[in-house]
């Protein structure tokens, strides 16, 4: 259940500055709040945002931080780069419901993204892969894979027409990731619209149980052959298990 | 020319931090790069962005910061609720490339969105757009609107393919804009995805000569009148005169 802890976690942005001058990542508990269970991007995409105003407790609800170091409930058993360049070899990774800044002394990096509306799927698509997909924090899903993914600057020249055409009408990217649900569990995060640069547009996150590993090994070697990822630009694989 | 001079400022954030605690938004040129009047959003999407640690110049490249307050090189003619709550009123607006931090001692309000992919445009459309779509800062624009847009949940729960049938089969946002092109310049600015909570998910920008203010008016006229108006649940309207 150690995701789920993590998204009951909340951070203060200003409490985020204060910590990045500091040693210690510890220091990001300071500021929580409540995070329910229930939380879904369409439910907190509206009416809650009422000030023009926005101040250090107002993050943007969806944001996730990836934080690569020394602490957090997943152990790194391997990190490796698929296409372009590593990420810096870390001994374990935390997933914080929030902001965290880069600088944090305890992490080698952090990878931020946010939670977002759909961009690729039809009504039917959406309507089976919400009947059938898991939620994360399963206690059997014992492995998590953290893939940040970029791609190039011809996919985003593209129009969301010929985007969706490459993406399932020829590689099939929800048909194939449909039939590995409910055994893989996901959660895509979008980094290209942060207000920061971030180095990868996406960070995809997957749960499963030790016994699902090869399943899961089939589904990546399908999406990677597939016509989509002759957009991917740098593509980094980070293997985890939920233990010390 | 304004609009091109503020395209030529980016802004360092630990700048911008600190500013936040003075009195003045005038620290905010403190850092500037030079910024090409040939940028378009692909062009900066892909390759730049190699390093895992975004630090405080590491912004995101496409990020605009609109500055209501007492300063700016835009007179604020008229700002009026929509729907929804209004702005606070201002004196004046600055358009900076950039992050500038809400708590800016001088500014009332701080609007900030990124430019970013087409979301549903077609091929044909965009050609189309790119082929007759003016630059900003014409020198007989002498007009601007800022209207920041928010869409309500219902919205944003619907798959992109019932999306771009509102938008444009039942809709025709795309159509309409093309039919007041070279007249209108437009930019379009996302906020949904910040790693802020903004108070809207769009800042919409024209630019137009005086003598174009009325085709603008059938323009709003025509797309507020349509079915995609029904999911906005937020619009501020500020009507803009460059000059003193």
């Amino acid at each position: 259940m150690d995701i789920l802890r993590a998204q009951e976690r909340r951070i203060d942005s200003e409490t985020l500055v204060a910590c990045s001058r500091r040693t210690s990542l510890r220091c990001l508990g300071a500021v929580s709040l409540a995070f329910g269970l229930g939380w879904s991007p369409e439910v907190l995409s509206g009416a809650e945002r009422t000030t023009e105003k926005p101040n250090a407790m107002n993050l943007n609800p969806r944001l996730f931080s990836f934080v690569g170091g020394r602490n957090g409930p997943w152990k790194v058993l391997e990190s490796r780069a698929v296409i372009g360049e590593p990420l810096s070899p870390v001994e374990r990774l935390e997933v914080v419901a929030g902001n965290v800044a880069p600088g944090s002394a305890d992490a080698a990096w952090v990878l931020r993204g946010a939670t977002s509306n759909d961009r690729y799927v039809t009504r039917s698509e959406k309507d089976q892969l919400l009947a059938r997909q898991p939620a994360l924090g399963r206690s059997e899903a014992d492995c998590a894979v953290l893939i940040p993914i970029r791609k190039n600057a011809k996919w985003w020249s593209l129009t969301t027409d010929e985007r969706r055409q490459i993406f399932e009408e020829r590689s099939h990217h929800n048909a194939i990731g449909l039939e590995y649900l409910p055994a893989i569990a996901r959660r895509l995060h979008h980094c290209r619209d942060l207000t920061e640069a971030e180095p990868f547009d996406f960070l995809t996150w997957f749960e499963f149980a030790k016994s699902d590993t090869a399943a899961f090994d089939r589904l990546l070697t399908r999406l990677r052959a597939s016509e989509e990822w002759n957009y991917v630009d740098r593509e980094v694989e980070v293997r985890l298990f939920r233990g010390s």
